[in-house]
C-alpha cells in the first residue's frame, strides 16, 4: 500500500464505527485519496472487524487498487484488503473461531468478477458496496462476468450482501478519475 | 513459490513446447509436486509465451496454490502465475506490444470464480484447462459462481478457451490430494 495509507489508518485506529454509512465513508475516502495521490485506480476497500455483542466495528485492514502502479492486474481494492486482513489474522479465512467477532468487506464499488470470487473465499460474513457496476462501466471499466446469480451464490454461501451505500459519493470519485486516470482493461 | 519450483522450472528453461498436451503436462506436474511436497492445494498453472511465427512456446512463469501454506485465500495457481508473469513483463496486461508473441494460461483445473475473473484482466490470449469443475467439486472444493456465460464472456473478450486437456491425469492429482490434504472453503 502507498505511504499515505498508514497515517490515514492510524488517524482512525481507535474509532468505533456503528453504521454502514460511517464505514463506507472510509472506503470511499480511500478511493478518492488513491486518485488524488495518483497511486492507482479509483477503488478502495476496508475489512472491518465487528464485535457481535456490541455491534461496534473497527478498521481491520484496508486496500486500494494498485493495478497500474504495481503492474499487477490482481491487486484490486478488495483483494488487497482481504490479503492484509488474512495476514493480520494469520488465517486464510476471515473467521473468528470464538464466534464473538465477524468480518465485513466494504468496497467503494461493486466487485468485478475476480473480486466477487475473492469475496467468496475470503471468509467475510458480509459485503457492502457503494458505486454500482453501471457506474464503473459508465467511465469505461469492464466488470467482467458478474451476473445476478453471482450475488445469489454469495448469499447462499452465507455472505450477506448490501448495495448502494453512499453510491452517489462513490460514483463521484469514479467521475473524478475519468478526467485524469488510466482506464485499463486486460484486453487493451 | 516454494523452493522446489526453481529447479523444476530451470530444468525446462530452454525447452520449446509445441502441443497443448506437452504444455499442460507442466501444469499438472506442478499440481502433483505441490501435493507431494505438502506446499499447498492440488492446483498448478503455467503462463507460456508463444512465438506467433514459429508456434513454439516457452515457460514464462509458473504458479501453484499457496492458500493454506501462506494463509492467503487469493493465492490460487492461476493468480500466482499471472502475478509472476506480469512482474516479469513489467506490465499489468500480458500483451506483447510488437504483436510477435502471445501469452497463454495453462491450468491443471478449470478456474474458480475468482481465477476466471483474474484471467479476464490478465491479458492472456488463451486459457487451457485440464480437470473440470466437477472433478474439483467431487473432492469437496467449491468453485464458486462460475456459469457457462462466464466462459462466453471470456471468449467475447477475445480469450480463447480450451478445456479437458489431460483431464484424467489432472483429476488423479485431485484424488491423491483428497486422501491427505486440507479441503478448504472460505466459509468453513
Amino acid at each position: 500500500m502507498p505511504e499515505w495509507t498508514q497515517p490515514f489508518v492510524d488517524s482512525m485506529k481507535d474509532v468505533e464505527f456503528s453504521t454502514d454509512e460511517e464505514m463506507m465513508k472510509v472506503a470511499v475516502d480511500l478511493s478518492r485519496n488513491n486518485v488524488v495521490e495518483g497511486t492507482g485506480g479509483p477503488f478502495g476497500s476496508v475489512v472491518f472487524e465487528t464485535d457481535k455483542e456490541t455491534g461496534k466495528s473497527k478498521i481491520f485492514a484496508v486496500g486500494a487498487n494498485r493495478v497500474t502502479t504495481l503492474n499487477n492486474s490482481t491487486l484490486h481494492g478488495e483483494t488487497v484488503a482481504i490479503q492484509f486482513a488474512q495476514k493480520k489474522l494469520q488465517s486464510f479465512a476471515l473467521k473468528d473461531r470464538s464466534g464473538k467477532k465477524e468480518y465485513s468487506l466494504f468496497t467503494s464499488c461493486e466487485p468485478c468478477a475476480m473480486c466477487l470470487g475473492a469475496t467468496f473465499w475470503s471468509g467475510v460474513s458480509r459485503i457492502v458496496c457503494a458505486a454500482t457496476k453501471a457506474d464503473a462501466e459508465a467511465i469505461g471499466f469492464d466488470e467482467g462476468p458478474v451476473f445476478p446469480e453471482s450475488y445469489v451464490a454469495l448469499e447462499k454461501a452465507g455472505i450477506r450482501v448490501c448495495r448502494e451505500v453512499l453510491q452517489e459519493e462513490a460514483a463521484s470519485v469514479l467521475k473524478l478519475y475519468a478526467e485524469t486516470g488510466v482506464i485499463y482493461n486486460g484486453q487493451d
